[in-house]
């Protein structure tokens, strides 16, 4: 076991300070990674601040992780001393069940273990990316292309499989007319990606505040929800809908939205059940589905296909010191477009 | 214009009663239809009642009708006087948008004109089933196959189709876990389609009351819904949910019977929205979704496929002097399992 630094919450709603944790020794199949840099994902809000439930304390959030590797055990196959790698949102799951032998990880039926606010197998609380360094299974870890800047690349950890597997497995590309719902830190990688794909990609947003980013990042339309006439222009538009939204919706809006044997697909999680009118999902055939990051391989697919279209995340880089700031932007939608802490900084 | 006699709603929530109304002449392309027999749907009692919002009054029900072909207009092709046809939820549609052209006429999005409480092109109030006859666009008459009695037939044009079209849309076959929710007009013929089409199908009653009925018509497995070891026993099961309930359900109860990547289909149409956690959809990539009737090409084939493997609906005949204590009996699911007019008692 080491000790290292690391940001926690202390308790549910409390502040995050500097602290110390312990890491495991390195193991047979273990990485050490050196972490650079560490995204703050919306969802480190929401269990930081137990808004999905009961969670565990201390907490050291963070599941969008890159760094070099400086250990690894002796049986480890896939990465050497200096490798850029990455960790995303689970860093081990049952490895039995069908999800798992099917490339699903994220769906593990036993359930897969968090990078944070979970318990390994080792019966011990998981500690995530704020944090100097992290021991992690190889089958666990993704290599991130020469081509990508670390600290552009952590985001995509989360931001970027969450809505390139959806974005993937609903089909968005050539001749489809793709939605994205929220342009924040999901929703700007959701842009870029629906438009490498090739799909007709339209942002809603609330506001057009960010429209000039929106445009330049790959969208071809871009309308504000607040307006009331935007659910007149775009009824019936389309294909598919990909919500990043984690504010509750008037679903039957959204969904008339649709064209017939379309799909609203949710990747943003609201704390609060919705509404909805289940005539919005009869006429039309209708789909309502949700989606949760996505499996080792196709984590390992998203960060390829990145690097090849050449782009990461657009980030703000913060110290350490500048967690609770930028939590209080996040909720105010206030960042352009994920913040990244540069762990040199802890 | 003939007049003819009929059941009527004289207002909302009114008992129906006996009447008369006109019957156009018939056009060019136009069947004229002896109903021998109408069936009653939920959906009947819905709009009698306003409870799916403003109804046209007098409203004469009736979307499930079989009967003889006793004229046709001078440029009809499909159909001779003596066929033996049926004529389900539309009697028309724009028939020029992508849907129509598709087969898709039940999301017609000019919006199709319902067999009763709809408009026809000719401005005037379309009166369905509950009467002598009715004269129809040969396009939206469909042929009931020989080996079909009228009667068990009838129920086929809306509670057949309405099952049919979701379980051949989402692949209920070989290998399939499929559970049929509710165990009334709609889910006992969602339980001879499904196990005709070859997939494993459980029906999720209330209770166990109909459970011989069900496993008799085709189910291999049968429980009730009011027993919380149910959604213990049976979590991650299914690959497809139809729901025929048309009361309110736990959504987020029922979502945790499917297995990943399952479907919760809704064919019922409640009065109320319901609530949901998106959770329930984002774990296990789930789908929420809804399906209407189905296309008339697809009727034609639902009714081919009930001859073929030799089932109607299970009746029960009556008079049309006892249509409002049917209503009743619906209500309160006392009908095994489809209540059946003699249109010769009107």
């Amino acid at each position: 076991m080491t000790t290292v630094a690391a940001y926690a919450a202390p308790a549910a709603k409390a502040p995050l300070e500097r602290t110390t944790i312990e890491r495991r020794a390195v193991g047979e199949f273990d990485v050490l990674i050196d972490i650079k840099f560490a995204g703050i994902c919306h969802s480190d809000i929401h269990q930081a601040r137990e808004g999905w439930g009961e969670a565990i304390f201390p907490m050291v959030p963070g599941h969008e992780i890159a760094g070099i590797v400086t250990e690894v055990g002796s049986g480890v196959t896939k990465y050497a001393v200096g490798d850029r790698v990455g960790v995303g949102c689970l860093v081990d799951s049952c490895r039995e069940c069908d999800n798992c032998k099917a490339g699903l990880e994220q769906y593990c039926t036993v359930g897969g273990v968090g990078t944070y606010n979970a318990v390994g197998k080792d019966g011990k609380p998981t500690y995530g990316g704020y944090s100097e360094n992290i021991v992690v299974d190889e089958n666990y870890v993704l290599r991130i292309p020469d081509g990508l800047a670390l600290d552009v690349a952590a985001p995509l950890l989360c931001a970027g499989i969450t809505t390139y597997s959806p974005l993937k497995h609903w089909n968005a590309g050539p001749g489809k007319k793709v939605a994205i719902l929220g342009m924040g830190g999901l929703g700007h990688m959701g842009v870029k990606i629906a438009h490498a794909l090739g799909a007709e990609v339209t942002v809603l947003s609330q506001s057009l505040r960010k429209k000039d980013d929106g445009l330049k990042l790959g969208a071809d339309h871009y309308y504000a929800t607040s307006d009331e006439k935007t659910f007149q222009d775009l009824k019936g538009t389309f294909d598919l809908i990909l919500s990043t939204v984690s504010a509750p919706l008037n679903l039957d809006a959204f969904l008339s939205l649709l064209r017939t044997d379309g799909a609203f697909v949710n990747v943003g999680a609201p704390e609060e059940p919705v509404n909805l009118n289940l005539f919005s999902v009869i006429g039309g055939r209708k789909t309502l589905a949700g989606s949760g990051i996505g499996g080792i391989q196709e984590t390992q697919e998203m960060l390829d296909f990145c690097a090849e279209h050449g782009f990461g995340a657009e980030i703000e880089l913060i110290r350490a010191d500048e967690i609770n700031d930028a939590y209080e932007r996040v909720l105010a939608s206030d960042v352009r477009y994920r913040f990244v802490i540069d762990t040199a900084t802890i």
